[in-house]
C-alpha cells in the first residue's frame, strides 16, 4: 500500500492515536487503512456414501482436487457464497440443511478464515467450471488424498467420513499454521 | 474508492475479463481491488449463572450494552482475535472451551460476518476498557434487553439463557438482514 484510494496522498505506516499496532494512514485526509481477514467459504456437497470434488484449473496447486470454495463476496451471507462458489466451481445445485456448517479453519498466516457447509447435491446434473478441469464422486476408497490440494479440505474430508461412521455432525474447528515451511495442525475443536 | 494504492491512477469500475461483477480495477498497473466482508469476532463470557456486558464508549451506539467483540486482524485466529477484543473491552481474561464456537452471523447489507464464542470468565478480575463505560455480570432477570446495542447480541443472549436451560449449547447460525429499516430475522439455524 503506498497511495491513499481516496485523494491519492501518499500513505505512512504508523500506530494511529488510541491504537496499539501500525496501521497505513493518510494524514491528507485523515484516513486510516485497516487490513484484515479474507472468507473463504465452501461446500462439502454429499451424494449418498460419495463427496463431490473438483480439480484445480487454476493455481496455486493447480491439478489437485478440492472441494468447491473462494472467496467470499460483498452483499451475501456465508451459506449464500458457498452455494454460488459450488455452482461456479462444480456447476452443481445443492441442499443446504439447517446445522450445515460443518468446519471453521483460521490460516493465520495467510489472514484466511475458511468455512465449509455440509450439504446434499440436489441432483447428479454437475459439471467443472471455468475454474476446474473436473468434478467428480468421490467414495472414501477413491479419495486421491496424495493430490488433495489444501490442508483445510484434507483435514474436513477426514473429519467427515469419520463422523460418518456414527452420522453424527458437530461443528469441527481447527487452524492451519506454517513454520518453517512445515505444516503443523492445530485442533482447536475435536468435540 | 477513487485511486490505485498501488500507482495512484485513478480507477475503473468495470467487470474484468472472466469474472461476472463490477470491480474498481488500475489499468495502469493492471490490479484488480477486490472488496470482501470483515469479521467480528468477540465473546460470551460466563460466571456462574452470569454474562458479561460492556456498555459502549463509542458510537455507534453510545450507551448501549454489548458483548465485547471487535474487528478481527490479520495475522490471528477467530478465537484468538475473541481474546483480545475480550482483553480490551472488558479487561477480562478467559477460559476457552474447544468446543466453544456459539453464534455465526452474516450482516450482508453491511458486509460483515459475526462470530461469538461461549467461554469462562477466569477470575472477576475485569474492568472497562477505553471503549467501554462499564464492564458488569448480569443474571438473565437482570439482563437491560432495551439497551442491547446489536441485534445479533441480543439474539445470541436470548439463545444462551434458552439453551442453559438444558445445558446443550449446538453453534446457532442466523443471519439479520434489514429492510426498510426494519430489522428482519432469518434464523437459518435452530437446530
Amino acid at each position: 500500500m503506498n497511495y491513499c484510494q481516496y485523494c491519492a496522498a501518499p500513505l505512512v505506516l504508523k500506530i494511529p492515536e488510541g491504537e496499539d499496532r501500525e496501521r497505513y494512514c493518510c494524514e491528507e485526509c485523515d484516513t486510516v487503512f485497516y487490513q484484515n481477514p479474507k472468507n473463504v467459504v465452501g461446500t462439502l456437497p454429499v451424494y449418498q456414501d460419495k463427496v463431490l470434488l473438483c480439480r484445480r484449473a487454476i493455481e496455486p496447486r493447480y491439478g489437485k482436487w478440492t472441494l468447491p470454495a473462494g472467496f467470499m463476496e460483498n452483499g451475501e451471507t456465508c451459506i449464500e457464497g458457498a452455494i454460488r462458489e459450488t455452482a461456479e466451481e462444480a456447476g452443481a445445485k445443492v441442499h443446504v440443511k439447517e446445522d450445515s456448517l460443518y468446519t471453521l479453519t483460521s490460516y493465520k498466516h495467510i489472514n484466511q478464515v475458511h468455512f465449509y457447509f455440509r450439504v446434499e447435491l440436489a441432483s447428479l446434473d454437475f459439471a467443472p467450471g471455468i475454474e476446474s478441469l473436473e468434478a467428480r464422486l468421490f467414495r472414501e476408497s477413491e479419495i486421491p488424498w496424495d493430490h488433495i490440494a489444501f490442508t483445510v479440505v484434507n483435514i474436513t474430508l477426514k473429519h467427515y467420513f469419520k463422523d460418518c461412521k456414527n452420522q453424527h455432525f458437530p461443528v469441527r474447528m481447527f487452524d492451519v499454521t506454517y513454520s518453517n515451511k512445515k505444516i503443523k495442525r492445530t485442533l482447536v475443536s475435536e468435540s
